[in-house]
């Protein structure tokens, strides 16, 4: 019998966090002052340690047992070897899967909103504020809130909150409170609302939203906590690629190319980013970050300093980035609809170590369909952009006539998504894409801001 | 570390069935002519391998790899120690459960879908008819389908096919086509309209129009293939008890008390048959199906032979049943609402081997909540009737002091039945219970029907 699930024991289970800042150097992030943001300054937006662990350059961080014990509900998560998606492909490259679906919220999302909702709660922080694009990340963060007896407030993109009713319900069956922003309740969503009041919103408006409900809380027990983009969200998902790691070895293989799609950074990271610190030590491999043609951050913006949010609340982060203001259309994809992208795969990107990839949603579903029907569990929107990758590098090596092994992450099932399958088999899915001159006119919003030091331009 | 999950090797999962027919003694099912039905006049609407699985009492059966390669995506299934269910209970107990959530569909009903569209394409069957009641089995029959090429189609209880649009999307995303029943389609879906053009359909109308579909199909490559109730099926899920047993060793327990919630009766079979065996030779075991309150086969219906479907398509089968033309009321676990139970679990019920119990829904959310928010997994509605009974005796063992070894089988989750959370944190969840003339009046359609021998009554 063929092993298709390669499965670790539970002690198996990593019991350390690789951080990448102890290999790359980084522009940091910088205040309102033109400086570089000190973590006082962060200090009403985040609980101090894990302000501690985003600016860490340690390149092993213990896991707390606390952290672990919850984790280990369903970590460490299979590797699979995709026999059947190779069949159907004719191909004969060896394909392998980590499987990110088997986490309670259904995605690789509770692998960081554990450990931020056990450091808030240990800081003696009550309750946290968060966004959430197609709902994979609030989901997640009530999850975890639920484990640690927190509460939880979550600012959803109105588009999202539409098409996919029951995440809320989701959310409130772990005790979370979730409403559509742009929202009525902060200066933010007043001002998004204001601007265009038939706004689908947008990740930037949201997190805006989250962190002055946090800021603006006067009992001084309120955080916000944010499920992408930053260091130590990146950190925390890198459990994904240690644990691939281990299994990849038990396989006997080594990964020739590594895939993962990219909205905000955090699932393509935590698979990557353990390969990567091989890269940087001399292994050969292609590491591909796919983002959707609509929100092409990687593969068409500038590499520059902006603000992670719309209403400017975040520090400047070096990274690339289609501009605060930049609304993406409305893809299915609601977890990668955001114009900047984390500042460790940016720098990455930049660096040439990684090579960002873009596709169409009419192929990212195909795909997605092809898999579905081949491996059986039915992917998220989000992961589709990463089979969409995986399908083409699987037909290029079959052309090639190579061996190749590639290694990918299936971030989330698509099980509260569904809607956007019927869109695709009713044909009413659409290919996004900007013009240059509309990329210009919305990246003209940083311009006066200062540059990041050492970056390559396009 | 404390181990949460019992997780087995890809090398552990069974090899084989277990077969409860070699250790109790049932009454036949009898044909229109009143004598025992013969293998050649199931053959119209099963496969013949399907058939001699049917009738055989041998007790292993070999499990084919074909079938193995495929449970293997996602089996051998988890067994979890409860720690935080415990601890919200503040109980000594010890409770488990086997997760069936794991599966591509999101239940247990997988472990038969998959053998049965097997034998059905060993056996040169193309397209295979089903009904659904929640869209658990019908997810599951069309994802099994999809990994041996056969075409699926699925008649769904109306009232679940209006309360969770999604399950069709997902049946399509595995290219299974779903309608809803009572249909146009059939003689025996029209018919059930003419009675009552609103009804909410059942599970009994359902299955009438799929074997009426099957069998009429000329070409002679269409089978019916049903979710629960046969003994073939109660056979492929006994890889669950199979699975438990060999992890409650490596956990060094044996359970005390047995629990899975009980519809047509297979994921409650598929749990504890292979511990009915212990106890049939000796060993101490409280074991309970669980049944809706507004379904309560076990607990109040009569021991008779009854069609297992509405239009009387069927064998007369002997078991519990409130008789083919009850329509249960509309309660969320679709799943749940069966007139009827499987003749091994009805023959066990009534030998006394097992302790029917019912809940009502309301109690079966409360505790799907609490266990929702302190185990993670958000239970399928079916689930959360065994959990009440979980939450019961948990108590019990509080109150009495003992530690009891609980184990229960968590099913399904809940991804596509959040609508049914949405009505009970809005105070709309009913409790259904019919009176004693209700229930006297919709039994008397069997009253001329053959009684079957050995059986109590009540």
């Amino acid at each position: 019998m063929r092993k298709r699930q390669i499965i670790l024991n539970a002690d198996e289970i990593p019991k350390q966090w690789y951080n990448i800042l102890a290999d790359i150097k980084m522009n940091p992030p910088l205040g309102p002052d033109g400086n570089p943001v000190s973590p006082d300054q962060l200090a009403p937006v985040f609980p101090m340690n894990l302000i501690e662990q985003e600016v860490s350059d340690q390149r092993w961080i213990d896991i707390p047992d606390e952290v672990l014990d919850v984790l280990s509900l369903w970590r460490p998560a299979p590797l699979v070897r995709a026999y059947n998606l190779e069949k159907a492909l004719g191909t004969p490259a060896h394909i392998y899967y980590k499987n990110e679906t088997v986490s309670p919220a259904g995605s690789h999302k509770p692998n960081t909103a554990v450990p931020q909702a056990y450091y808030n709660k240990v800081f003696g922080i009550k309750k946290i504020t968060t966004e959430t694009g197609a709902g994979q990340w609030g989901s997640a963060l009530s999850f975890a809130c639920s484990q640690f007896g927190l509460e939880c407030k979550v600012f959803m993109v109105r588009i999202s909150f539409d098409q996919k009713p029951y995440r809320k319900s989701m959310m409130a069956a772990w005790g979370g409170k979730c409403i559509p922003s742009p929202s009525t309740e902060t200066k933010a969503g007043r001002e998004a609302l204001e601007r265009d009041p038939d706004t689908p919103g947008s990740l930037g408006i949201a997190i805006s939203e989250a962190i002055e409900a946090a800021v603006t809380d006067e009992s001084g027990e309120t955080r916000y906590s944010l499920g992408s983009v930053l260091n130590h969200v990146m950190l925390h998902q890198t459990i994904i690629g240690l644990e691939a790691k281990k299994q990849m070895e038990i396989a006997g293989e080594y990964p020739d190319i590594i895939i993962g799609c990219a909205g905000g950074g955090s699932n393509f990271a935590g698979l990557a980013f353990p390969f990567v610190h091989d890269k940087i030590n001399g292994k050969q491999i292609e590491i591909y970050p796919v983002e959707p043609a609509g929100c092409p951050t990687l593969t068409r913006a500038p590499f520059v300093y902006d603000h992670g949010d719309t209403a400017r609340y975040t520090p400047l982060l070096p990274m690339y980035s289609l501009g605060h203001a930049f609304v993406p259309p409305p893809v299915h994809a609601g977890g990668l609809r955001y114009h900047g992208m984390a500042p460790t795969v940016s720098q990455l990107v930049n660096e040439g170590m990684l090579t960002a990839r873009s596709v169409g949603q009419q192929k990212a579903y195909e795909a997605g369909v092809l898999v579905a029907r081949s491996e059986g569990i039915i992917p998220a929107p989000e992961t589709t952009h990463a089979l969409a990758c995986v399908v083409e590098e699987a037909l290029k090596a079959k052309e090639e006539g190579k061996e190749k092994v590639i290694l990918f992450n299936w971030s989330g099932h698509g099980l509260l998504d569904l809607a956007a399958y019927d869109a695709f088999f009713e044909g009413n899915i659409k290919d996004f894409a900007q013009t240059d001159e509309e990329l210009e006119a919305s990246e003209k919003i940083f311009a006066d801001f200062p540059k990041p030091a050492n970056i390559k331009s396009r």
